[in-house]
């Protein structure tokens, strides 16, 4: 009943994966998407109608001129490139024309900077469908997500007249470094929604296991720190320097200790540092890439101010001077208890799949936690499952997902779910 | 009298400046340098007659490609490259045909990766010939001792008749990072050779200023090390992760601190440090470039040790691997007074400068020492002279030199010592 | 009804706030519980009776021997002294010599190094029985245990006849440090129990509140780490040394910065680092005090392993010896449902309290856990409940309990715990 | 001829190695000296005769009140104590009546706080006058200083009859920490002095070896810093603490790293390091002592404006509060070559050791620099000499002088020196 949607969902997935694409830059992806809807005649939302560039974090204007560049060569077209505005993301818009409610399904799109593994075991290797883009791949499943939206968005636009009221399928860029949820929270897509659905595939949850998630997400910030300290030469003027790498050293050291919290989980990161300009020169610049996490808002707080201070005091201490942008934010997760309610009726309609307890464990930050926030600040109720996959962890070379097993468990559960929400009287 | 060869010898320099071109990568300088000496009709060597490649450190294929890449797009005959065997450097060979001493001046050519300064105050910039390669820059003036030893070259060329041996002008690549010193010394340039003087502009000394060097050089040792963690989602799996970014930074706190030294001076400099991928993964990849000196050869292995076991240290605590390079390689100075006595000779006999007492501060490295220390070895006199500038610290974005007035002190001493020990009888 | 008791057990704690006495060496205190039991008629053991000296950890033999000096000194009988065999801690046995249930409530006893505060503010100071051990604190209730522990005692001593079964009130010693509790489990005293309840005032309860934990201990390390560096003149020969204090700061940060974990809460504290000889001498020598503490006993062997990784790695980076010695070891806690249905029975019986959900925050480590798991290893139930004061954070030099309304509270539910479990039929 | 002198000197000697005494609580020794002195008939001065209490650093009066009471116990007159008006150090006062030069003859009186060795291969330990103070220790050979100044003192004396002028025979206390040299200076004991003379046993000389020192005291500031941070349970609170300790850790990972110097060597040492109350509480203690050098009185101050911005940044970083204060101070060697001549002539005359030449190694910190200073300040002549030892490095527990063949050196030069300045004519 569904075969020609899973297997075009396979496809759709494994295309992506070979064409990694990183947060604001999802311009082939964007593309990919929209081409297809178009075709099936899917009316879609681009650029500033999905994206307030007021509330954009961590977009880099260069990347995103590369980007474009990029992205006409490998055969997008000009004029939809100029529709986007330069803002990855769309939003499907199926409007079956009887009144009823307005549910959004939300999905992201970008990859990460992570290089795949070329072991013949690791399954994209192994049937041909690797990253083509060195240094970056899907590792966090997006593809999929995406892959699932796009069928999603399909099967309702074919079978519309079952259904009353709106569906809108939100392809979300920039989730890694939690910066495109709040845009587009922001963007007013959201505002007339009453129920909203995302979805992660992974986690802690096996192939066929499947929740939904009634707390969890942690608040998190992100910060760029860029240091300018004074060059020097090392061997022969070393006291005339200021290093900017030690200086981006010992604040990793610092960073790594900042206490940990009773009131929630705390989490540090220093995930990038690029320090320095030779060898025997000390060094004037470092920028680092870093970001904390809290179980709660407050002790995401915390955690802001010891970054605050203790990058203050390397300024001090070094001679140097900091510049600290913020880059992403994202807050925890609002919980609607009659969502999950009607998501969990939704996943027992689903044959084949195991429900587990709902999921409470503070482990990631997932910028959904905008958008449910938004619907449920004018009384919507929006929400957030988790369906498996065997990988071997989040964010490695090797994560992998068994797309022709897993992802049909999301696509099914998400029509099941639009199904008791939309179900034409 | 020498108002020519002064003329070019600024032009030469300015040119110079313009293209910076880092240790292995002189394509474009060395091209410029043999250019010039072929159409003044001297004979040089290149490739492996001046560099023995089993002694080569610190150089990449990967750049050394780009730079032949970059240097033909910028005029450099695809003929002469391939005379150069991918290795840059020359060496003028100046046969008056009447027997006596072999004499070698020597030279260096590359540049290092700083961003010059824009100032207007910056001579450079002032005058037009800032680097326009940016992020390069000759911040340590061998772009004014290439200029010295091509006019050198071509004054004593054009003056055979007065002369006696053989005299040659050694053009060493990679002196930054103390790389070329050892390849070139143990290339058989210097084999016959019975004097040999080098210099440098610059140091603690102001301009019309000039001194001999009776000890001083640090022995050094760089190191490239790369670190292999394991890579994890930051949020999720914290305990998954081994970081190489936090093994780097705790390996350049422990670095900084190694102790001081009784028994001679210390150097420590981590100049460079990329690591990882992402913000919010755990960094499973780092590479640091450091290096160590000691005002002896035992002071530079202590701090090698040290190095070893702290770098072995970090592997254990983070669980991570740690692959150790060593890219670079210098010793101390070995000193021949004869010939110091004949190079103050050879200043005495030039007018406008002030000779002041040998220099021996232990404060920078000079891969000349290998030069020295072959033509010692087989019973040759060798040595070094400094002759000053007004600059501001070298390794700078402000580093400068007054060309006009400083280069031709060099250009003179090196006249006044060949005629001393080359004149022909 | 309870005032004559209660009267005595507000007395009992002022008595023991004055005098504080760290794990074991709490001889006045043990001598004081006895000499009340004695005076009362009430049996009890001591030594190893109750404290099995195979599983003692954490016990300076010469700070047994300071304190047993300083008890003699302070009114404690020698022949009283000798019956403790050296061991602190006491059980007061209750025979009711009608068959039953074995009942054991548990109290600990210990202090803490911390020095009292002295503001008019604080309630020991102001009311006048401050600690006058200058830099020892009873600052986490303990010695309101122990008096908590004592009354009810006597209460049910004095009405024995309105039991069956047995009641043990176990007094235990070196809790602080998570040393006590092992010994205690291992010496015999619990093999016979059927139930078993421990106690603790404060943590985020507020006066009047109480609850059961039904999870949330943490599982704990303690160590102290002994290294052994290299003596040195610090001016004249720095790299003869091998300092032990830099080793130990090194280690410092790094233990700081263990990652987070997935699975469960993590500590980790370096709580105590007496370093070096003199100022101008490399340090020889340096002890820390640090434990660590996992959410799960998996993750608490994680800290352990990274602690043991860390210690190793900075004896190779510093040419220092470490020897690690386990102080202290605590584990998880044991959760018996139907103990708790019974506590909250019990506390549905005191007229006056709210009764808070079950507690399962992991913000601390208790020993009673050992006593838990050995009492539920043979088919026993035993738990745990907190009850409330008004504190400003434990450990700190201006804790205070209010004890003259919250030690009350305790003590009513111990009763009517035991009226419950042990009412004669 | 000088059999006698010797064998006092090896006896005082031994005594006063069985007695060691940190600096400013030399009373024991400060008695030995002035009994003997007063034995022999000659005068000396004491307290604020030589020591200007304005200019006392590093003195902890508590320190002063137990050293007092344990030097009574041993033996010390209480009017005598009294006279010292709590300082330590005295001065001889050799009067010719003769008019001529005042001479004065420096010797430093106090010990390390240096476990020592009990190897029977060590000699004090071998031939049975090793201290009787465990942690105390001669380990830098004041003991042997004060020994040859006394016998030097009795020899002038009982041969007054051959000079004329003045002979002062100086015993500084405090010079470990360099805190005796300043205040003796100021105290007006020199005012007067036209010839200084000071000296050190061991360094880089073997037995027999001697010299001059004509360069090379590092200039040095000794500081303790006392960390304040907040204490708080660390397994349930540790958000609520700042940790004096890990502060302090991460100050001296700071500290040890300050950059290289061009003009001159630099130390830094954090010698010692006491923090925090218990293994379980964040630590709200810490205390520090460190001491930088440098080369040159600007190095040292780079040092200390280094100091002084990493104690500051770890302030911020941490929250905690950090009081420094400065509790040693001593200066570069001020030369005067006139009198290093008269040095070597005297050194000339005595038979059997070896003139080295002139030393200027910077490798110590030695506060007699503030009497040359003084005295060379009003256009007198002062220096230092160094004789050899056997010895494995100073402040270790093994260090050790062969006081019967390396004291009559220092003795012969001492009286050679006065021969020639003092002979009456």
């Amino acid at each position: 009943m569904f075969e020609s949607y899973i297997k075009e969902m396979v496809e759709t997935r494994r295309a992506l994966h070979r064409r990694p694409e990183l947060g604001w830059t999802e311009f082939e992806t964007t593309w990919y998407v929209c081409s297809h809807l178009e075709k099936w005649g899917i009316p879609f939302l681009l650029g500033t109608q999905v994206i307030n560039p007021k509330f954009v974090m961590g977009r880099d204007e260069k990347a995103v001129k590369d980007a474009i560049d990029r992205a006409k060569k490998h055969g997008v077209p000009a004029d939809f490139i100029e529709k986007t505005e330069g803002y990855t993301g769309a939003a499907a818009i199926i409007e079956t024309g009887r009144p009823g409610p307005v549910t959004a399904l939300r999905c992201d799109m970008d990859a990460l900077p992570v290089r795949e593994s070329d072991s013949p075991d690791h399954l994209p290797a192994k049937l041909g469908f690797a990253s083509d883009r060195p240094g970056l791949m899907h590792a966090c499943g997006h593809d999929g997500h995406t892959a699932v939206g796009l069928e999603v968005a399909r099967w309702i636009h074919e079978h519309k007249e079952e259904f009353c009221g709106t569906i809108k399928i939100l392809f979300q860029p920039a989730e890694e470094g939690v910066r495109g949820g709040l845009p587009m929270s922001e963007s007013g897509i959201v505002d007339d929604v009453d129920w909203l659905l995302g979805s992660h595939v992974g986690g802690v949850l096996h192939s066929g296991e499947v929740c939904v998630q009634d707390d969890g997400f942690m608040a998190s910030t992100k910060f760029d720190i860029e240091f300018t300290g004074q060059e020097a030469h090392a061997g022969s003027d070393p006291q005339k320097g200021h290093s900017a790498l030690v200086a981006a050293a010992c604040a990793t050291m610092m960073l790594q200790g900042i206490p940990r919290h009773r009131e929630g989980e705390t989490r540090v990161s220093v995930g990038k540092l690029v320090a320095g300009e030779g060898r025997n020169i000390v060094a004037a610049h470092a920028l680092m890439q870093m970001e904390v996490r809290g179980g709660t808002q407050a002790v995401n707080d915390f955690m802001v101010d010891n970054v605050n201070r203790i990058i203050e005091a390397v300024e001090t201490a070094y001679q140097v001077k900091a510049k600290i942008t913020r880059v992403g934010e994202t807050s925890t997760l609002v919980v609607c208890p009659p969502l999950l309610d009607k998501v969990e009726e939704a996943m027992r309609a689903v044959p084949g799949i195991k429900i587990l307890p709902r999921y409470h464990g503070a482990d990631g930050s997932e910028d959904c936690s905008w958008l449910i926030r938004k619907v449920a600040s004018h009384g919507g109720q929006a929400g957030f499952f988790l369906y498996g996959c065997e990988q071997k962890g989040h964010h490695r070379p090797d994560f992998e997902i068994q797309d022709e097993t897993n992802l049909p468990v999301a696509f099914k559960i998400f029509l099941s779910f639009v199904k008791l929400i939309n179900q034409r009287h």
